[in-house]
């Protein structure tokens, strides 16, 4: 098989597969995380299910989400397989890769850096729309138990919801709906994302623009958005202006761009506290556009 | 107010208080975590709620199974607060504290130590059960959203499923129930348990008895037991001998004891990924017992 199984664990009927493989794509090994609910591993009556592909925020690797995002609780009442992938290349040991916990390693933004020395494996974006999805479904054993023609959903949360989307702006079709807890939704107007842009793609902001869903859904032609957003109002990120939810909305409504749903709720922090709350939701909202509900 | 609150934190409807205390039982100060579902905080109608302990295993904070156990997803439906004490005292500074991860620190095994130097304040049954309960629910602004009345059940994983079922036996009427995640349930039989009353309780089995739910089950007199259990069958700690669910079943059928349901769970490890598998029957058999259901 593409992949080693570094462990298999029961969770809510179903199995999580902790994962390894080598990735052309950033020249290093990879470790992904993919959760196959009880209706795929039957024994008597296995169902080939959708796949919805969960991106990570900084400092996440493909175990945070899996122990805090409680994604899998909801996904295996519907029949839904989630994926997990790690949120950088490790390994690569580049110089200052390790310096900042918001640039470099766990902090790959889901692009594919054209700047020295970062061009060198951090290409998070290929890595997941294209050789990691094609990994998972080519794989004999675990991709038979996928079915890509029911489709795929991607969701994220923070920078993973920038990953979440971006991805699915950028590739039309590829996705079959996009949802974000606390998304960095505008990044080429705050700290981290301009940081993170400079560094991986770099001087020049019309290049940034590529890679930045506010910016996306401006020149959006693909119909109806299929999107639901979720912002914690005491979520300290979105209150320093890294987030900029706002910014999303008002681009989606002044290009006529329907199909974004931005809750915004009291009270709720940018944690996997604020995420497991919601994470039925996004679940709910996956299994809705990949016909599970 | 008794606890000074770290953090307040939004988790399904409800808020996580993140709270510490001088204790003086232990002699330290005290981390502890409290969930409030919504209904105890709803700013119109406002409910007082029952109240479930849970005590967490070996190498546990109050953090790991609030971020990880699950159990707030369900009792913020049900109207159910849920208390998580720490795990031993922390800061004592005795001699080989920090030697042993099932010893010592985050190892306190709910007992009253009474041999040096751990008697200095490892003192966990009492600390539970008599202090921190009476500290909750005497705190003038979180005991006020709770009704000591309505009754507390007790629950735990692992070290604090044992606890949880020696606390329920050793005090009977303090708990309206009692459910285990993977207890230790005969640790007179097992390295851990032997290791720990050892060092706690000094050389004499007799004393380690009447910590031990096996042996406090033979002489059990309060009628039929309120309690639940469940085990991985995929737990490592199990196949090596350390849980011995079945010496507890076979006590309790001997002893003509009815009320325990004791279930084995094909692939199911020690994890969390095992323990926010179950947390819903658990917190439904408390809510059972606490008329919430």
């Amino acid at each position: 098989m593409t992949f080693t199984t570094k462990a298999t664990i029961a969770s809510f009927g179903g199995k999580l597969y902790k994962l390894s493989h080598h990735s052309t794509t950033t020249t290093t090994p990879m470790a992904v995380n993919l959760y196959l609910p009880p209706q795929a591993l039957s024994p008597t009556n296995p169902q080939r299910v959708p796949l919805l592909v969960y991106l990570s925020g900084l400092t996440c690797s493909p175990e945070n989400c899996s122990e805090k995002g409680f994604l899998q609780a909801r996904a295996s009442q519907l029949g839904l397989a989630i994926l997990y992938p790690d949120t950088s290349p490790r390994g690569l040991d580049l110089p200052g890769e390790a310096e900042s916990w918001d640039f470099g390693l766990a902090a790959g933004f889901y692009v594919d850096a054209t700047q020295a020395p970062w061009d060198r494996g951090y290409k998070m974006e290929s890595y997941v729309a294209r050789e990691l999805l094609d990994a998972v479904f080519g794989d004999a054993e675990l991709g038979a138990r996928l079915d890509r023609a029911r489709g795929v959903a991607v969701a994220g949360h923070s920078m993973g919801g920038h990953g979440a989307l971006t991805l699915y702006l950028r590739h039309p079709g590829l996705f079959a709906s996009v949802s974000a807890f606390a998304p960095i939704a505008n990044p080429v107007a705050c700290p981290w994302g301009q940081k993170a842009f400079r560094g991986y793609l770099g001087d020049d902001p019309e290049a940034w623009k590529e890679h930045d869903a506010t910016e996306l859904v401006r020149r959006w032609k693909g119909g109806d958005l299929k999107a639901l957003v979720d912002v914690g109002l005491a979520d300290g990120f979105y209150k320093q202006g890294q987030l900029l939810p706002e910014n999303l909305e008002k681009a989606a409504k002044e290009a006529g761009v329907q199909g974004l749903t931005v809750r915004y709720h009291e009270d709720y922090d940018h944690s996997y506290y604020f995420v497991s709350t919601f994470a039925a939701d996004h679940v709910d909202h996956a299994a809705k556009h990949l016909g599970l509900l």
